[in-house]
This record gives structure tokens, C-alpha cells and sequence, in this order.
């Protein structure tokens, strides 16, 4: 698998643009599009959260009719279509048919998404007017892909993209590409079919339905689902994968070098959301080892990441290594608070903050001194946390908390 | 029931006093003791948290060894003896045993509680040379109940006490006082015997302990678990509560008044812990009404006072409504979307906020800055939430989200 520069327009047989409509008062994009040149078979994952957008419903019922001939993906930012009843739904399937007229292609194939505040309308006629320039303007080339990653951001800092190149065990060379938007709002949880973020991937291996689902579903729970910037779960949150062939090859479904490849893809836009946290200065890795289970492992990490205490800590570059043991302990996981070890800083360089269940020696004098320097030095901080209960291990992301987050959210819509 | 000024030593045979030992920098009080002038009956609830600090494992077993003869509690605050390991524990039972004899009364007869950094031992030479001082200045007195408030404080910036005087079915006129701590780290998840806060209740009513445990998890149920200031549940969380009997008559076990009675000031406590949530400028108080079940009407509750999202939108007082109902869609809670109501404001004059799960009509014009304005004014903002799939009810309390509580966590420490 080689890591490569790219985004959705990667893969053969895509194109991508995006355009301002107006729906942001910055002016910035907000409709992003997505195409495939031949039908593609699609698999999402959605949010778990019982208020779902209308563009959530929309999408999961045209995965279940359409799910082998989708063509590809309409999103629209600075709205996000949700406690809107059936005007909501009505409104997106408006803006999807004018979306599918301008592009040409089959009614009911492109998918939607949406991003932004709750409650209001869609201003539909904006949207629709903007459909033939929008269509008659999407690219193959990177740039494509750039302009659609841009153009589904909200209060985002930068756009989120990536691409992996995996050769297949039958020789045949795919790629896969995605694009990512979110900063806020954003602890997934997911379930079967459920998820996270919004995310939209393509690739031109050649995958059937059912392959595509697991692969999707296995990698957001161990990627998006991983994320925790807020704690607050979206009505919104969206993950597509497309996959249209167009590499040619045996069908990937089981080649593991395909998966590896969605999850590098995943994992690296995860990272990305993580980082661009609302007023965040720093990303938070958390590695738990030694956990009974997976899903201990998996709630450690995201109890330290998820806690508030710790990402104020953090912000305070302050070695408080009291949270992080008391995140472990309510987080549910199985553990001997007198076996407990954790280690921060680069791999090769670990320093010690708790060993046995006790705040590391000489953290309390010039050890602290130094945590802080380092805490202070790092873009990003890697905290491994060994458990000693049996071999299941996780990793989450998440960032610190600010004095920017506050006035973010404090004024988002006002 | 009447509600009284006054605290633990409202109620008959009492005494209570606070003073500063030099634990914190500040010089402010960090040592508080609470005496009953006769054995007393106890119960206790304790936090969830898997990592335990050393105050609550000898609360713990000391409850389940000596409930029937309690003679008081030993609070010490600036340090929370966790992550500390058999010293802890031999460090806290040193402390423990100093005041005993202080006190002239038995071994074992006192309880702990800590509050404070985690990490560090505490300052055992300190704390037991204060003893005799501290022991002959305890008072039967308000001043005395203050006193100790004002010593188990720590980011706190007021003292929180209650009381009430209730008269039982067999025409005993007993009273039921408290205080409490807490304004940080607080999200207490109550399981049977497992609590919250700090907090210590007394009363002169005679009741046995299977009464007095009964009560206490009921009341702790509805009351402190049911406070969120930032979603982190602490290692030390510790609600005690004392029965002397110094009021003579029947025992009590049975007697609504008296549950209500204590449920009362665990009420006014936890308001009194919410509205003190560290840098919070607002009581944020949730009334959800029409929940299928007691548990997802506190869920659905709670997770709106927990929802980092609202309370900064509550801080920037903006009408963010779709926030409010994100929340409930995750909390877990059954509701339909299209059914649901929210109104704000006082109970006499509710402002729609939320009708039939749309935003109320005209909220993004004028209506939006009406309900600012309201929300600048009120110091408690209440928020009333139907969701019309049954009759359970419950009440959440919490705070906004303010600079000032990143300020104080980035730097707690340091």
C-alpha cells in the first residue's frame, strides 16, 4: 500500500467540484458534487442519533434501492436540513432531481448530505439554479477533488483529504481517495450501518455491495468512531463509499489489501477531523494495550480522549495525570488501578506518567517541568496507556479543549 | 416540610467546625469535621469510578463495619489521596485515628471523604497536628455548620448548605441538614450504593440503617446523580448520611415526610453544585415531561444538561435549538421527531422553542432575539422538554460552558 497525495478524484472514472450558491453568508463553497462516470456500488454509514436530517433518511433509503447503480453524491454545507419534517425531505429531493437533470443521469442515484445549522430551510432555489454550473464544471483531476473537499466544510480550519494506491492479490493496481468535513459536533457512535462524520470515498477497485458494507462498517468503527472532539453525536453524520470498477481486476471483496486500504484512507481523514477540532492546538493519539476486549480497549481510549478534564489539561500543556487515570476509571473497561502504566511523548522517547498506578516518580518536582516543556513542544501528543488485563488494543483521536471552542459554539449561529 | 436556614448542625446533637491546616497554598480552610454527640446510623453512596481514592475504600468497608455507631466525618480538602496506593490508605487511617482521639471517640468511628489534586500523599504531619485544635473548636451552632461548608470547598466559590424541618407521621418534629461540595468533575453515575459529589447529611431523626441507605440511594437518584457539570466522574465522590436520633420518637424508615424531607435537601444541594459548576455564569435546569420510562426521562434529561453544545450556546445565549433536540436524539430516550416540544423561560410564561419537533414559528426573526434577550436575563434558565411517548418525568441540572471553565482546567494545577 502506498500513501499518495489525492482525494476522491484519485480513483479512475470520478469527478468532483464544488461552488458557492450563497447558503454561507462568508460566501464561501457550499455545494459540493460528486460523480462517477459508470454506475458504482455504494455502502453508508449514518448517525445513530434518533433525529435524523433529512438528507440522513434520504440517503439510507436510496442505498437500499439503488445500492448497485449510484452515480454519486450531492452535498451542501452551511444547512443542515434537519428538524424540517417533510418540507426537509421534499426540499432535498428537489435539489437531488436538479442535481441528476444537470448531470444527466439516472433519477434517484445521487446521494445527499447536508452540514450546518439546524431548523432552517434549504434555500432550494439558490441550490437549483447552481446545478448546471456546478455540473458542467466538475473535474478528474485534483484540483476537482480540492474544490468538493473545500466546498463541504463548516466551521472547519482546512480541508480533509486522502489517498492510498494497494495493489490487489491478482496484480491489479487500485486506488482509493476520500474527502472528509468535521470540526465539531462530533462523537460517533456507531452501530451496524451507523456512523460518523461526513466522509464521502471512491475507488475503482471492483467490490459488490455486501464487501463494500463490511469493509465500511469495520473501518469507521475503528476510524471515524474513534474521533471524539465534543462529545455531542450529530443528527447529520454521514460516510459514503463508492466503488465503480473502473481499474478492472477480480472483485476485491476479500482481498485484505483492499481493506487495509479504506481504513489507511479513513484513518488518516479521522486524524484530520480530530486535529481541526474546534479551537484545537493540538491532536490527542491514545493508544490503550493490554485491555480485556476490544471494546474495553476501544472505550479507554475514547474515555481519555472524550474527557473534558484531560483536554483542558491539555490545552494547559499542565502533565495532570490524575484525569487520565480517573477518565480509565469510569470508561468501563476492566482494570488494577495498582497495575496501570502510561507513557507520553514519541515512541522512542516515552515518558513516564503513571507506573503502577501511581503518578510517575519525580513527577511532582522537575519531572512535571519537563512533561510540560514537552506537552508545549508537540503539535501532536501520543499518550500509551497499558491496561495488563489481556492482549485487545485501540487507538482514538481526539484534541484539546480551548478558550477558542468556547467562543466557537458560544456564537456559532449568531 | 419547611425549609430552614441552616446546615449539619441544624439538627439536634451536632457539632461541626472548619479550619486551615496548610494543605492549600491559599491558606484557605482544608480541613472540616463533623461530629454526632451520640453514635448515629449511617449510609453512604460513593462513586462508580474503578479507580478508587483511598477515602472512599475505607468509607466503604468502614460503613460496612461500624453503620450502627458513626460518630462523624473527617473532610479533608486540596488533596484527594488517589492514585496513592497502600500508603494512601495507611496515610488516611493516620489522619483518621488522630481525630479519634482528638474527639474521645472509638477507633473506626469516623468517616473519610478527600477532595482535591490527584497524585500527590497527603500532608499526614500537617493534618494531625491540627487535631486537637480543630476537635475542641466544634460548635452545635450555625457558625460551626459554616464553617465546615466553607473547609470542604475547593474551586468552589460559595458555600453550599440546606436544611429542613419536617414533622413525621407520629408528630416528631425532626430536621435533616447538609452541605455539599462540587462545582468541577462532576457526573455522578449511581448505581446501588455508588454516588456522586461530595456531600454530608445529618439528622436527628431516629431511622436504622436499611432505611437510611434506601433513602439515600433513592433521594442521591434523583437529586446529585442527576447534575452534570462536564461529564468526568470523579475518584473521590462520597455522599454521606448521618441519623442520631436526638429528636426521640418512632423510627422514621417509613415515613414519607422524612424521605422527602431528605430528598429536599439533596435537591437544594445539587442546584446549589450546578449553578457553582466551575466558571459557569447560569443554572441550567431541565424538566423532561411524557418519557416512555423513569430512566429515559433522566436520560434524556441529563444528556441535555450535558451536551457541551448547548451549554455553550447557553453561554453565548443563543437560541440554538437544534442543538437541544440533538441531544435528546442521542440521549438514548424514545421520542419522535415530529411530536416533540420545548419551551423556555418561566413556567408562567414559557417561550416556545421547539413545536411538533420543528423550530417554534418566527424563531430566526424577531423571535430569535426575544428568546436572547430572555436568556441574558434569567440567572436560571429553565427548559421544559415534552416528548408525548408516555407519563415519566425528571429533572436535570447543569450550567453553561464559559472561558472561564477552560481558564480554570487548563490551569487547576499549575
Amino acid at each position: 500500500m502506498l500513501t499518495i497525495a489525492g482525494g476522491v478524484t484519485t480513483p479512475k472514472g470520478y469527478r468532483a467540484g464544488g461552488m458557492a450558491c450563497g447558503i454561507k453568508r462568508s460566501g464561501r463553497p457550499d455545494l459540493a458534487l460528486l460523480l462517477s462516470e459508470t454506475p458504482a456500488a455504494a455502502a453508508g454509514v449514518f448517525t445513530t442519533n434518533s433525529i435524523r436530517a433529512a438528507p440522513v433518511t434520504i440517503g439510507i433509503r436510496r442505498l437500499s434501492e439503488h445500492t448497485e447503480s449510484v452515480r454519486g453524491v450531492l452535498s451542501v454545507s452551511g444547512v443542515a436540513n434537519a428538524m424540517t419534517g417533510a418540507e426537509g425531505i421534499a426540499d432535498n429531493l428537489t435539489v437531488l432531481a436538479a442535481a441528476e437533470r444537470a448531470l444527466g443521469v439516472a433519477e434517484g442515484s445521487l446521494l445527499p448530505a447536508c452540514t450546518g445549522v439546524i431548523g432552517p430551510r434549504m434555500p432550494v432555489d439558490k441550490i437549483v439554479s447552481a446545478m448546471p454550473a456546478l455540473a458542467s464544471s466538475l473535474s478528474t483531476d485534483s484540483e476537482g477533488g480540492e474544490r468538493a473537499a473545500h466546498a463541504i466544510l463548516t466551521t472547519d480550519t482546512r480541508a480533509k483529504e486522502a489517498a492510498v494506491r494497494v495493489r490487489l492479490r491478482d496484480g491489479t493496481l487500485v486506488r482509493i481517495g476520500g474527502m472528509a468535513k468535521g470540526s465539531g459536533m462530533i462523537a460517533p457512535r456507531l452501530a451496524h450501518l451507523h456512523a460518523t462524520t461526513l466522509a464521502f470515498l471512491t475507488t475503482d477497485a471492483t467490490v459488490h455491495v455486501p464487501g463494500l458494507e463490511h469493509t465500511l462498517n469495520a473501518a469507521a468503527e475503528r476510524t471515524f468512531n474513534m474521533v471524539s472532539v465534543d462529545g455531542d453525536t450529530s443528527t447529520n453524520d454521514t460516510v459514503y463509499l463508492l466503488a465503480n470498477g473502473a481499474a478492472g481486476g477480480a472483485p476485491a471483496d476479500q482481498d485484505p489489501g483492499f481493506r487495509e486500504g479504506v481504513e489507511a484512507v479513513m484513518e488518516s481523514l479521522a486524524r484530520q477531523v480530530a486535529r481541526d477540532g474546534e479551537g484545537a492546538t493540538k491532536l490527542l493519539t491514545v493508544h490503550v494495550h493490554g485491555a480485556r476486549t476490544a471494546p474495553e480497549a476501544r472505550a479507554a481510549a475514547k474515555a481519555v480522549v472524550g474527557s473534558t478534564l484531560v483536554k483542558a489539561a491539555l490545552f494547559g500543556a499542565d502533565p495532570n495525570v490524575g484525569r487520565i487515570a480517573c477518565a480509565l476509571g469510569y470508561s468501563g473497561a476492566r482494570l488494577d488501578p495498582s497495575r496501570l502504566d502510561v507513557t507520553i511523548g514519541r515512541p522512542r522517547q516515552p515518558v513516564p506518567l503513571i507506573v503502577d498506578g501511581r503518578p510517575a516518580p519525580g513527577l511532582d518536582n522537575g519531572g512535571a517541568r519537563r512533561v510540560r516543556d514537552l506537552l508545549r513542544q508537540l503539535d501532536e501528543v501520543p499518550l500509551e496507556i497499558r491496561l495488563h488485563e489481556g492482549r485487545a488494543s485501540a487507538t482514538a483521536w481526539g484534541c484539546d479543549l480551548s478558550y477558542a471552542y468556547v467562543q466557537i459554539n458560544a456564537a456559532y449561529r449568531t
